[in-house]
């Protein structure tokens, strides 16, 4: 019916449940800085972010996605926050990534993106340690304590030799899963108050959702490294803006980190303009120095985009066919 | 890893090739004037439209997406045209429709779109005529004899007791298409110019690519039912912005109408406004009277909308689940 012959065709699936089994934070940590580089040099691009309300159990539900010319990744990532999952067993977070043949538009795999989501999410901030942080760098500290907070952890510890981690959470009681990571890692952790938080650490990651600064401009000591990774949207905030003032910084996608990143407080209310951000990928590139001396203080503004979910999922569907996991489907 | 139990979970894949087997104008008829129903109601909406120049094979790429609340579809249809497919064997435009869980978030379905979106769009017009048409049109008037055409002519002869199939096109070597659907359906046809097509035809579809007007107001009689179904972009144009402003104006979604529909000419030169324009839902729903006299020259400017693919790929998956074609695999 569609007026030309139907080419045998197949669709990958690779269900949520297969992610842990294929994907490393090491695979996800190479397809995130390949695919940060090449979004500076525009080899690779995000469409508009599709996000609603959906008016249903109270579900935010969306789409990110976008196209590496380089890489060849097209597709989208639907997500969404459906707050009653958890009562029925589920996560609340719930994301597919759907890959389309570059060549051609027809459906290549379909790959659950829950682990996914969270494993990309910890190779930005990682990323930006390995090409921002001082290389002597001893001390990681945690600001957030969430499900989240663990991948960031593991995926930070691999790019310094850290010696102590340090951590403070809104709620203290959940501090035991930053220290359950330090332990894994064979580091010793320590909760802290903020002023020490800021005055020890070495290299910040900040993973909260909150709508308030969290960490102050005065706390935080020449050359440190701090990423922010909780704000992806307008009204969060989880440092002053001043701060984000006094440091270099970079971002993964400047339009969104000028309107629903961390910079979107300092843009606002003037204290920096666009053109202070940088794209991370410049730094990777070599187009941009990165840290310039051991008293700069940089931040890395995580905003999180739709190519960063293609370029993992990318990864895992190779990973998926070479190793057979992956279910072919007749499409 | 997602910190919760994975519960078993299956998603159905319903082909490109099985949808011919599947699914008939008539449900498509019946999804898409439910789902127009529905919008009408602001039961159901479209989210914003993404459509990207991907810069690779001369694609264009992007998604249609909505939410149906009283019906439960939710999802996205992913579309694309790209020109180099014929020469491999393939259609050009490529779409697929994924349907989500709408108390959940997780992935649903994934159909094969091209001859749905084919059905989907006939049924636009199919419905247009049910609701606008005069009861006693004879004669059906074809612009536009493409690979569409066909579909939009079989949809429209089942709802009224036509009596001959009149038609133009720009190529006429290509109007034996018309002539096809029409020997088909036992009917006579006849090729003929605008000013004819005008005269005689008591509805009129059109279903071309074309950027400039081709049928003008002062070849159309009174009484007439002009659906134009091609006009889908800015700078698209099937008929005189005249012909627009002397009809009552329905479409499927206003917003579209007005920016990259046929009545983005009327609206643009200020000979109408929106306030001008009726949702054909609300007809279908008895809330507008729809048609009011035998002289009142009705136009359906058919847009097409995201929520139309999800209701007949809905439509799909509900029929493959019942005669057991439907794949499913675990996700």
């Amino acid at each position: 019916m569609d007026g030309s012959p139907m080419k045998s065709h197949e669709i990958i699936i690779v269900p949520e449940a297969e992610i842990a089994g294929l994907m490393t934070p090491e695979a996800a940590f190479d397809a995130v800085e390949a695919i940060f580089g090449a979004m500076a040099r525009k080899d690779a691009y995000n469409f508009p972010v599709i996000r609603e309300a959906i008016g249903h159990a109270d579900a935010l539900y969306g789409f990110k996605s976008g196209f590496d010319r380089a890489g060849g990744a097209l597709g989208l990532k639907s997500g969404g926050y459906w707050p009653g999952n958890e009562a029925k067993g589920l996560t609340n977070h719930q994301s597919t990534v759907i890959l389309f043949d570059r060549d051609t538009g027809r459906p290549k795999a379909m790959v659950g993106g829950n682990l996914l989501t969270a494993l990309r999410t910890a190779a930005a901030s990682a990323v930006s340690i390995k090409h921002l942080a001082r290389a002597d760098s001893k001390v990681l500290g945690m600001i957030g304590a969430g499900h989240q907070s663990a991948f960031q952890m593991r995926a930070a510890l691999a790019q310094r030799p850290f010696e102590k981690v340090i951590g403070w959470n809104y709620h203290p009681e959940m501090l035991s899963r930053l220290e359950a990571v330090a332990t894994e890692a064979g580091l010793p952790f320590e909760a802290v108050d903020l002023d020490r938080l800021g005055a020890e650490a070495d290299v910040i990651i900040s993973i909260t959702s909150s709508f308030d600064a969290i960490l102050h401009d005065a706390q935080v000591t020449a050359g440190t490294h701090v990423a922010c990774m909780g704000t992806d949207t307008k009204g969060k905030q989880e440092v002053e803006a001043a701060l984000v003032a006094r440091a270099t910084v970079f971002t993964d996608e400047i339009a969104q980190s000028t309107t629903i990143g961390e910079a979107q407080h300092a843009i606002a209310s003037g204290l920096i303009t666009e053109a202070a951000i940088t794209e991370i990928g410049a730094v990777i590139n070599g187009t941009h120095p990165g840290r310039t001396s051991a008293e700069e203080v940089t931040l890395f503004d995580g905003t999180g985009v739709g190519l960063q979910d293609l370029a993992v999922a990318e990864a895992v569907v190779d990973l998926a066919l070479k190793t057979g996991v992956a279910t072919r489907v007749p499409f």
